[in-house]
C-alpha cells in the first residue's frame, strides 16, 4: 500500500534550521542570555508545585496566565482579550483554523517569515504573497490593493519583519486593517520581536482599542529569553479569542508551561533587562557591517539581514567552518545574523573578516 | 465588519467537560494518585536543569524522549517508530493534517471519543461514523464494510474505547487494517487507556511489525498520572513518523515537557504502580453497579459506563449536588464514572444510592 500523504506534502522536508552544535550559534534569533540562578530556582519551585497535581488536567482556560499577560501588555488589554498557545506558531495555526480553511486566502508580503506558508498549508488555506519595497518597507497602497484584489480572511504581517528586521509604520497597519475590515478579514501583526523596536517605533497595540479586526501577537521566545518554554500569545477582541477557543485542542497549555510563563512574567524586569543591551549590540553590529561596505537592512529586531553576496552559501559555510552558525535565509544574496553577546559578535566579526578576505 | 469565522464553527461551544471545583472529581478519567515527593523532587531538578538553557529552543527532534518512549513500549519498537506531541489530541490532529484534509474522509464507530469529529473538523477532513453493537463491541464485518464503502484515509479506533471501556479483539484490528490497506488508509488504534486492560487483552503493538498502516497511540495522562504535563505519543512505521514531522509545528515539544516526560519514564515503576489498584477498583465498581441492578459496559479502562436512566441529567445533577462530579456522556441514558481512590468511590457509591433512592 501507499501512505495517504496529502499531495502538497510529498517530498517536503520538515521545516527548521539545521541543528548543528557550534561554539557560536547566531542562527535562530535566540536571546543569548540564559536566566539567572534566581529565575532557575523559581522555575524549579513552580515546577514542583505544579508536579504535585500533575495527575490532574491543567486549567483549560489558563486564567492566571491570561491575567498576567494582560497586565504585562498594558494598553488597557484585559484577560478576555488575551490568548496563548505553545509558541506563536500554534497561535498562528489556530487563527488560520478559525478564520482560514478551504476556499479562503491568507496574505503576506515577501520577504516574510518562512513559516507562514506552512501554517496556511497545514490549515488548508490559500496563500498569496504581495511584495515589500527594495528597502523592505511595505507600501500601504500596494498592501491595500492586494487586500482588495484577493479579499484574504487573514493577513499575516510581522513587525518587525523576519528576516529583514523592518518595523511597520502605524499608518500602514491602520490602512491594511481598514481595507481588511471591508472584506471581513482579520489582520495579525506579528510582534515576535516587538520588544526590540528602536525608540520611537510604536507597537500595534496602540491601535487595538479602535480596530476590532486587529490581532497583535507576541512570544516569550525572544525578549523574555524563553524559547525553550514555548509560549506565544496575542491580544485581540474577546470575540476573536472566543473563536480561537473553539479550535484549540482542550488543555493545550500544560500545567508546567503555564507555571513557567507565570514565573517569567514575575521576573520580567530581569529577563527583559538584557533587551537594551541587545538593541545596542544590534545597532553596533549594523553600523559595523555597513562600515565594511556591506548593505544592511534597518533593524528593529534582534538580528540583522546583510549582504549582498554573489555566493551567500559560501559565506555561510565559511563562517560555519570557523565555528559561527548564522542563517541562510531571506532574498537571494542576503544572510541573517542573530544578535548574541559581545563575545559572540566579536567572533562573528572576526570570522566574517576572514571569510571576506 | 463580521468576523470571518468558518461556517462550521459558528455557534459551536468550545469542547470540554465543565471545570467545576468539587470534593470528588470523577469526570475526566484522571488518575487520582498524585506523584510522590520523590517524583516531585525529580521534576523540580529536571525543570531547573532545563531552565538553565531556556533561552535556547528545545531539541526539535526530542531524540532522548523518543528513545525512552521506545524503550518503554517494548515490542521491538525503535526510536524512529516513535512520535510525540502535546497530548494525544495534538498527535491525532497531526495525523489528520498529514493523511486527511479536504476531499478525504476519517471514520470511527459510535459510540466513540467525542473529540474525534473535532479533530476531523479542525483538519478540514470529512467525517463518517459506523456503529458498534449493542454491547459496544465492534463487528469486524461491519467495520470492513464501512471502510470499503467510504475508503477513509484514516480510521480512528479507541481500544479500550472511550466512553464505553471496550477493548478491541486483535482479529478486529487486523481485519480493519487489512481493509484499510486496500484503500491506502492508515488505522489509528488509540490506546490512551491501554495500560488498564484486563489481563489477556493484547495491545495492538503486537501487530505493528506486520502491519505497515497501523498507528498505536498512547498518552501519559492516564496510567502515568501525568495529565497536567500533556504528553501523547505513538508507535508506527518510520515512514508515518516522517510524514508527521512535515506537519508538526517546529519545536512543538517544550524543553520542560521533554524533561518531565523523561522523569516520568524513569519513575515508571512508581507511576504505573497504581494501575493494578485502579484495575481492581474498576472491577469492583463494575460489580457493585451491576449488583445495584444497573447495566454496566465491560471495561478495560479506568472508568465505567453505566445506566440506563430515563433522565440521566437528573442523576448527574443529583451526584453533583452531593459533591461528586461524573460525566454526562455516551449514548442516551448512560453516564460515565472515572475510577478514583477507594474513598472517592465510596463517596460516589453513597451518593448514587441516595440519588437512586
Amino acid at each position: 500500500m501507499a501512505l495517504p500523504l496529502r499531495e502538497e506534502l510529498r517530498g517536503i522536508a520538515p521545516y527548521g534550521a539545521p541543528q548543528i552544535d557550534v561554539p557560536v550559534a547566531l542562527n535562530v534569533n535566540e536571546n543569548p542570555y540564559p536566566p539567572s540562578e534566581a529565575v532557575v530556582a523559581d522555575v524549579a519551585a513552580a515546577a514542583a508545585e505544579a508536579a504535585r497535581t500533575l495527575n490532574r488536567y491543567p486549567d483549560r482556560e489558563f486564567v492566571a496566565l491570561r491575567a498576567a499577560l494582560a497586565d504585562y501588555l498594558g494598553h488597557g488589554v484585559t484577560p478576555e482579550q488575551v490568548w496563548a498557545a505553545n509558541g506563536s506558531n500554534e497561535v498562528m495555526l489556530q487563527i488560520l483554523q478559525a478564520f482560514g480553511g478551504p476556499g479562503r486566502t491568507a496574505v503576506s508580503f515577501a520577504p516574510t517569515y518562512s513559516m507562514y506558508p506552512e501554517y496556511a498549508r497545514d490549515a488548508m488555506t490559500g496563500w498569496v504573497v504581495g511584495h515589500r519595497a527594495e528597502d523592505f518597507t511595505l507600501d500601504p497602497a500596494h498592501a491595500v490593493a492586494v487586500v482588495k484584489e484577493h479579499q484574504p480572511s487573514v493577513v499575516l504581517l510581522p513587525s518587525p519583519n523576519n528576516p529583514t528586521g523592518t518595523a511597520l509604520a502605524p499608518d500602514t497597519v491602520a490602512a491594511v486593517c481598514a481595507a481588511s475590515a471591508e472584506v471581513d478579514g482579520v489582520v495579525v501583526i506579528d510582534e515576535a520581536y516587538g520588544e526590540f523596536r528602536r525608540s520611537g517605533t510604536p507597537s500595534a497595540l496602540e491601535l487595538l482599542p479602535t480596530t476590532p479586526n486587529l490581532v497583535v501577537s507576541r512570544t516569550m521566545s525572544k525578549a523574555f529569553a524563553l524559547a525553550g518554554a514555548r509560549l506565544g500569545y496575542l491580544a485581540a477582541s474577546p470575540q476573536i479569542c472566543d473563536a480561537l477557543r473553539v479550535v484549540r485542542l482542550p488543555y493545550h497549555l500544560s500545567a508546567l508551561t503555564q507555571a513557567v510563563a507565570l514565573v517569567a512574567l514575575r521576573h520580567r524586569e530581569e529577563l527583559l533587562g538584557r533587551v537594551d543591551d541587545l538593541r545596542a549590540e544590534r545597532d553596533a553590529t549594523v553600523a559595523w557591517l555597513r562600515a565594511q561596505g556591506l548593505t544592511v537592512a534597518d533593524s528593529d529586531a534582534n538580528f540583522a539581514l546583510f549582504g549582498t553576496f554573489p555566493d551567500r552559501h559560501a559565506v555561510w559555510q565559511g563562517l560555519l567552518d570557523r565555528g559561527v552558525l548564522i542563517r541562510e535565509t531571506g532574498p537571494d544574496g542576503w544572510l541573517r545574523v542573530s544578535i548574541g553577546t559581545p563575545a559572540e559578535m566579536a567572533a562573528f566579526k572576526a570570522a566574517l573578516l576572514e571569510v571576506l578576505g
